[in-house]
């Protein structure tokens, strides 16, 4: 059960499906008016996969083609900011020093990316410990982290609790499936020098979401900062 | 032949398809190459659309409905400033202020929309209006206005030429069609007292747009101030 | 009576009297004291119409007109908010979002114009329908909408209730005086499109302003959405 | 003659006469025109005056008088800026460092005041030592600076050459007249430190700027830095 | 004893020692617990010195020397707002409009500088004034204001209470010494029109700053605004 | 030689010898002024690892540190744009919008760190990138890179050139020395990506950064993109 704020990242997926995104705004109005503070970073989706193409056929630079990233996580921002407009700060932040400034009004604080050449993970694990948060949940469309990718390989072992240290290490190695849209080593090189444990929650069922915040069930992987 | 600096608006329809966004790019590059200084005033398309369409469903309230749309508007302008990144003010301007500083760094300019409860045509209306510009070149995907629609009524007659103050009377009577999603009465009415004329151009061809600025052939309608 | 939030609009003209404005201060006070929460939109009034004249003799154009007028509408917040400073946000927004944010400090809001292109009446409704007040009390100095001038015509007959709708058609039609300064179409159509209620308040002897939002009393024409 | 970038202080009472103020605009932009580069500040004069007035009544506290003074000033300067709209700066700024960023545009920059607790002759050594400028244009209503008061005192002698430290000296000990609204000790001290001539000009008669500046004639009173 | 919000004025000095630097930060959270507001205003200490001589030897303007001073006193509030981040608002404004937006969130805001050509004790009371704050702790190195430099002259006379008015006389005869780096002729000019009381306290011992605001203790000169 | 653009990062180490800051000063000017186009990255070097240990001390977290070095790199650039403030633009820009806006009047950019989590070498990865720059010249205190560090292993060999990809992996299996200060995984994947080519070149000489952009000679290592 999480009763400290925390950092809620809803990878870009979820605003692909237009049930599964109303959905998961009903799970965090529930969640919020239980009391349950939190701070929301969003995706881009297929969206900017789409838009990003666009601009790389065209030639844009990779720090443009970032630019249009974020642009997309921003208006996923705002999408659930105005689903949730009686509870959310609906001026979205794009640094953190806004950031903070919105956390300091009591409010839902909903954000986007922030800057080129860094993905969302980071930017919810820079939010935390930019405000001292020690949790981020990684609302993912998958249910866990793998050591293989279990579609391929039958050998392929869940993982229940890998510390940050040994995650990089997988990640360097390759060893380990499913994490690509997940975390990149930056994300959790913030999570260990802080102390951030992170959990990654399969939120193709947005249930799980409410069951692992309240009861502290359901979580795929936790990511421990030692 | 267009000698003066003017706004260029696209509508959203023109990032609806990725072969005519690119042709598009191309010819205002080229333009601008050989002198020709504009403003691009870009629109939201479907994809606003498309968005608008699941916040209402959720409630959103319609100045966050607009909000939607011009973050849309916004993505499509530093889309099309990604590609256009040699020749373009590569930061988005978000009201008219920044975007007289843009403009005064001799960069090509592209906004897409400003404030909720103000269409994007507006926007092009306000620009020229700020920056003095007496021309507004709306590139549409109708190729002129009509006094009721074509597709529907046998007698509906292709206009070349009409004032701002006819246009405004004939929207309101509803007679007119084909005018929804290019020009309302506000912006309409900055044209009237501003003496901006503007120029309907057929662009789902894109070469009309060239002709139409380095020869001042192929304009669809020419709505004159007076 | 009013418990909701609401936007109260108060027109330039309550500037050019001293005692009037005084009076108007402090019984804004006295109703914030009370517990009626509102947020003030300020008109620019003989001043504004003073310097927008000689902008104009020398050319000005009317993008920068306005300009003058919204800088003056601010200036008239700012004085306002000075007399008020033990309850009001100093800083005075200059568009929605800073209007937002000041919101949510739980201060007294008030603000002018925003942008060229737009009546003060306007900025009333664009902020009541961004927050989601569903009242706008325009303060204004006649004591209700009449079919016709009051002063040339025998037969005007006062207006007490009245659908924006049916108030649009009639602005159109010019069979109705008296609102010019008050309410434009675009102001009326986002009362509409938001379901928002305006109350044409006498506010030459600003009691009624209390007495209207106190005990509901005292209302010149109420403008419904539907 | 000035061939160096200069500050011209303008005092808001240049902006209580409707005809000096337009004489004003008009020789501005003949010496822009000619070559002639300068940072236009502007006062507050009896608009100014009778806003504070008002306030002062109500009790607002004096850092809110002056930032009322403050808005009136910078009021005037958009005023002024919508008059020369074709070379001004028409965004204003607001604080040194958005001053710097107009000046780098080319364009004639005109602000008004910046701060509570500093008078608009404070603002233009200000912006005088920031950008390196070494000479301030003191457009003013009196012809030069006296050893009292020359309308009281039949031996009060014009004072065609001082230090700034003997006027500092002077005002202390109050045996000079008309430096009221002119000049402050803080205003003299930045002169001093960073070596800026001031030269006080009777603007009165317009023209006397325009031979000052091309002839260097006319000066009333020269403030030396040393 | 301090029941009213108050500024703390930290001299510079109290960063140049690290161990004093820590006991103030303790000691001021102590007070904030205890429910003594405040805003506290640091200076740039022999840090803000060293930069400023490297940049003067280099030919840097005056302007430029004091941006940089105000650079030094923004990182010392910085540093002060880390190591108090549980209780301090971590975002350090930069005008006193940002300092209002952060007095409303209730959290300890810590400013440094705000523009060239002013000392912090300047900006000290520029914040007390506009926020309506009556009293400024100026934190200082030294136990009280003398008649003479104590160390120089065996009859300098301590002082335990002046005006303002009589200090600034005494600045300008020079008959005062050590209030240099405490207090300017603007500042006390500033707390003479606002009735703003400033209390010289020694805290070269911080335990001093403590037994002042809970005490009434300790103060080294009390300066009065009458 | 370098014709076009490039960024030049200046270690912190800079910063610390007032001799070598003054040298690099004047061979930035003398390149400048030669036609040699560049954006300058400052570190935040001993003075930021003194004020980080402060903090780190009193318990601030990681997020907090990095802001405190980001402040003084940030004091860094504005001391060297007051050294240089005839050709720079003395206002630091502190994101790459900014530095976007500045880059476009024409003159020297200086800027420092940006955000939380990345290195100022990321920094001068993330402008070169966004601002379409393909050569970064790390101004450094060492000579080059090495296979170990040569002050402990013999068998230390010096790396002339090596391509991105296999810095990285040395970098990881730590086998390379004395890159810790200049470069990160991160900084070396963005200039991956986008084809940016970083030269190291030992600064304790000042004069080795002339001849490597006027000659191309002395380069210490070159890291290749592929």
């Amino acid at each position: 059960m999480l009763k400290e704020p925390f950092i809620l990242k809803m990878s870009g997926h979820a605003f692909d499906d237009e049930e599964l995104l109303l959905s998961h705004a009903r799970l965090i109005k529930e969640l919020w008016n239980d009391g349950h503070k939190m701070i929301v970073v969003t995706g881009g989706g297929s969206l900017a996969r789409r838009y990003i193409n666009i601009a790389r056929k065209a030639g844009a630079n990779e720090s443009l083609l970032d630019s249009i990233g974020i642009s997309v996580s921003r208006l996923n921002a705002l999408l659930l900011a105005s689903i949730l407009s009686d509870i959310a700060h609906v001026v979205i932040p794009s640094n953190l020093e806004e950031t903070f400034k919105a956390w300091t009004t009591g409010r839902l604080v909903i954000v986007g990316g922030f800057q080129p050449g860094q993905s969302t993970a980071t930017v919810a694990l820079l939010v935390a410990e930019y405000l001292g948060f020690k949790h981020v949940v990684d609302c993912a469309n998958i249910d866990a982290v793998y050591t293989s990718d279990p579609k391929v390989d039958p050998n392929a072992r869940r993982i229940d609790r890998i510390s940050t240290s040994e995650l990089i290490n997988m990640l360097r190695s390759k060893t380990v499936a499913g994490t690509y849209d997940l975390l990149d080593p930056w994300a959790l090189s913030i999570a260990k020098r802080s102390s951030i444990t992170i959990y990654i929650i399969n939120c193709s069922s947005p249930n799980n979401l409410v069951s692992f915040v309240k009861q502290g069930l359901n979580a795929g992987t936790i990511i421990t900062p030692t």
